[in-house]
């Protein structure tokens, strides 16, 4: 399992990804899965992804090595994309020409083969953007109303950020409370684990903020997952018991 | 979508089930969802059902009805089990009987069949029991390691119930519990929604000590939706912003 988050304020862009692969649970190992493309200044784009890894990874290396574009002969890559939009087509396109080869093999060995990515940055002159692209490399962007996209076992992690996360929230607040869904995932989803890779786009600054992970035992992140819980034992301690009665 | 969830602890028994159904987001309706059957002092069961509701519904008409036992030609119904488990057992084999007929044609049109039941319970002499029934008929029963069983949509409620459920728990701060993990998963989900039944039942007692319906408005479940959404935030807002910097 995987579980990747992207939230997108005023302010900047945060992405977050857990680093756990699994072939079973007896098969489990450490894949970075949140990358990072950029040259200071002039552009930068981070790419999570979820799903087959073997597909994933086969995508990334297409949009390293580029493909040639029939009209133009330009061989198109991510690093050489105009803008964040074509950008994002790139890796739809890369998506499809992965899944016609590979996935059409694993769906007839009845392997799973859905893949998803989170993709987020900003080119000089254009805007931040948050997109997440599907399996059938059709995609969609983030939007002020609901200022995340989350890829993978979302469903734990999502509570948190439907209360906390509003577009107006501090850049490093929105770290924080993604950290905060991805404390939610990793208690009850043994298939989202430590390390946690992280990071922080200034708005208009074109190169990473923060480009961090937190390993096992980081004190910071150990302490995050100590207070909420005993906030969380609080909050609803404050809660008057129900004063139901039997309605005869 | 259905969310039920049962909470088993020193105390008693908390059943909690929504009421929403759903062939579509187009096509929404009402159905109660969790049903008691008693003999006040005697014996107490409560079914709460989640999936395909045209199997559920048939499921319980089956064990209201009876199966004959064909080895001592007795009409075994709920009503007239001599133990939590062996209700359990009627309920497998009346969902068998029910897969074998109606299931088989769902399946041949592609119409999803999964159903799994929440059933909790004493009869006097017996232990008070909590147990989950998958769509085979197979059972699982609820420890004091893991004092709750989930039906239906369980993972946007499932982190509130890992951090503050414990066998020791309160019986109505269990309540409270189920209902605060009951508000995240309609926040979440659309499928999941209001009137919502509620069973409380004191160990021993082998009759309800509360049964009660949450209808939209409710002033008590509103004031706790507020409390907790408060509480969550107080609670992100008191945990020190990330401090990290990137390393170089």
């Amino acid at each position: 399992m995987t579980y990747c988050c992207g939230i997108l304020v005023r302010d900047g862009l945060v992405m977050i990804a857990d680093t756990r692969t699994n072939a079973g649970v007896d098969n489990i190992s450490t894949f970075r899965k949140l990358h990072l493309y950029t040259t200071p200044g002039e552009r930068i784009m981070a790419l999570a992804s979820s799903g087959n890894l073997s597909l994933s990874q086969s995508v990334r290396s297409t949009l390293i090595e580029g493909m040639e574009n029939p009209e133009t002969g330009e061989v198109e890559t991510l690093m050489n994309a105009p803008t964040m939009f074509k950008a994002a087509q790139r890796i739809g396109r890369a998506i499809r020409n992965v899944q016609n080869v590979e996935g059409k093999a694993l769906e007839a060995a009845s392997v799973d083969h859905e893949i998803a990515f989170l993709f987020g940055g900003q080119i000089k002159g254009g805007p931040l953007r948050l997109f997440m692209i599907y399996s059938a490399g059709n995609f969609i962007e983030c939007t002020t109303d609901t200022p995340y996209l989350q890829i993978g076992e979302h469903k734990y992690g999502k509570p948190v950020l439907d209360r906390a996360i509003g577009f107006d929230t501090d850049l490093y607040d929105g770290l924080k409370i993604g950290l905060i869904s991805m404390d939610s995932t990793m208690r009850s989803n043994l298939g989202v684990g430590l390390p946690i890779d992280l990071l922080v786009v200034r708005r208009d600054a074109c190169e990473p903020e923060l480009s961090y992970r937190i390993e096992p035992g980081e004190p910071y992140f150990q302490d995050l997952r100590e207070r909420w819980s005993a906030a969380l034992r609080a909050a609803h301690m404050d809660i008057p018991r129900p004063p139901y009665r039997t309605e005869i």
